[in-house]
């Protein structure tokens, strides 16, 4: 995955005990200019640049001189998640402050295409403790230069994207799908129709096969014509939910991706008329707080942002102590929440 | 308002200009003492540090070493405004960032009754160049304490409480009470129920003034059987929505203290079988995100929270650089989004 040659000999030191020196001798470049990348500063070549931090991630590179860090546990979001966000920044808040340290916000929404490094570099340059991104965050450059850099990472991660080479914290997404859709069948729907995200996230992959799995074992299958993919917001929400409403078969019953698609489906509902949990039953996944205030209140699977956070915090801090995090993946349950927005079917 | 008698001399001097030393003479303390009540140090008498807290409030110290203070602006919340906390974190980010200083978070929510000190203790030992105080977190021991340390220190307030003796950022809820209400009016509302928060918040006065203002000025009367008071969250807004709805004369119209308390009349619409806009109009205020996605879409009261992080954070950063903050109080304007949930009374 790179172009840069490592040397045979620093090729056999364990993964996290590399120094600056053997990264700068493999570079060719001076121990101050290794330092200068790490540390998020200015003035070097960009193809200089991409070649240590290439040689930093390849050989693992650790910070050791940790006692200087700054005491801060940054937490890096990309902006998709800003319904989540409160909720995991107390999870992290509940464990970090009480160790003296302050818990930074940093949010990549909006920014310029090329502003990840520049948000990394600001970010490096304060010499954070440790660093939680926040799914979308750790892709990109911004996740390069951060794996690079040997700062403490450790990735919060809702949308259950499995990192095998950064300690990360998800949920177990199959099994709340699992419970979604067995509430539906147990309430007697049949005909289900299913909102999923993108299909490139794992979470979605789990959730639909979950549906298809409890479907299926129930002795029924999911038919390929209720199923519809978008993004995970109201408007998609709004648009695949008013396609599987004007179906000439409609569903009895949504999984939605996540709740902002179900609040989608709401709207869809209440502009075809369709009543619901009477004429329609509708599940989400999150458990964000407005869940609780639509109407009517929705019936959900909950994902512990709290609990994330304050588990990949845990995982962070034990990281910047030089501590083994094992297991390197944490899953939290979700669990369903049964609330108004599910009913038997219309007989 | 304090026990602790200033030396006369000492008194002379224009506020912020005393020093710890002065302060440690007239405290009948050691400096050191001084610096560690400063400093969120423990290890002091409760009485001793309240007598050298009040001193300092007193003469208006102010911070002169702040050249070493930490590169953080913290941002603390109270809890009660969690809706509102992203959009406020990346108002002030987008000016703290590129200066390279790190945005801190803290939440006062759940803390026990004495957490107050503890978490501001907490702050301030990790000597930040700045601390944004949000609305209800500046209350109490906490406040005192950190108004006390001399910290650079900017009220963020959502709910119109100008503080005389901080720099603070509010919004103009008097010009947004004024046009939500005419906006009922112009559709030809006549009946109009008003719901608030806690009388006890200026911008409650403020928004239900303005409602009764409009009301006057158009040759109406609000009729006091139809104003509601409570707090600022969706079970109230349910419960007095209830009500509203279940007069024998009930109002065709409800103006609402926030987005939350809206989401409560919309359910209690709901319930009673009542359809918005066509048998209900519904006015909310704040403009949170999931106004948005409720249905239908909420027409409300914008507050520019992200603007107001934004005029925070250059505030904060003027106090920590030594300029004057001029004018001390800043209001950013409200503005009225008008989406689906108003419509003219049923004929």
């Amino acid at each position: 995955m790179t172009d840069a040659k490592p040397d045979e000999k620093a090729g056999r030191r364990p993964r996290g005990t590399v120094t600056v020196a053997t990264i700068a001798r493999l570079a060719g470049v001076s121990s101050p200019t290794v330092s200068k990348v790490l540390n998020g500063r200015s003035g070097i070549a960009v193809d200089t640049r991409e070649r240590v931090e290439a040689l930093l991630r390849e050989h693992g590179y650790r910070r050791t001189d940790n006692t200087s860090a700054t005491p801060i546990v940054e937490v890096a979001f990309s902006g998709l998640e800003s319904h989540l966000a409160i909720e995991i920044m107390r999870g992290v808040e509940e464990v970090v402050r009480d160790r003296g340290l302050t818990v930074g916000f940093t949010d990549l929404q909006g920014r310029a295409p090329r502003a990840g490094r520049r948000t990394a570099d600001l970010l490096l340059s304060r010499r954070p403790t440790g660093v939680i991104a926040v799914h979308s965050a750790y892709r990109g450059t911004y996740y390069q230069q951060l794996t690079a850099s040997g700062v403490p990472l450790v990735v919060l991660d809702p949308t259950g994207e499995p990192v095998h080479d950064t300690p990360s914290v998800g949920t177990t997404n199959w099994s709340g799908g699992i419970a979604a859709a067995r509430h539906l069948l147990d309430l007697g729907h049949r005909r289900i129709g299913v909102i999923t995200g993108p299909p490139g996230f794992m979470c979605v992959r789990a959730r639909l096969e979950a549906a298809r799995a409890a479907l299926e074992t129930a002795g029924l299958t999911l038919d390929p014509a209720l199923v519809r993919s978008g993004a995970f917001s109201f408007d998609d929400g709004l648009e695949l939910g008013r396609q599987l409403l004007g179906l000439p078969k409609r569903p009895t019953a949504v999984l939605c991706g996540n709740d902002l698609q179900a609040f989608g489906v709401y709207e869809a509902a209440r502009r075809a008329g369709l009543r619901i949990p009477d004429e329609l039953s509708v599940v989400g996944f999150d458990d964000i707080e407005p869940a609780r205030w639509c109407g009517p209140p929705l019936t959900t699977v909950r994902q512990p942002f709290a609990g994330m956070g304050n588990a990949a915090a845990q995982m962070v801090l034990a990281l910047a102590a030089g501590q083994p995090v094992e297991p390197a993946r944490v899953e939290l349950v979700t669990s369903l929440v049964v609330r108004d927005s599910t009913a038997p079917p219309p007989a």
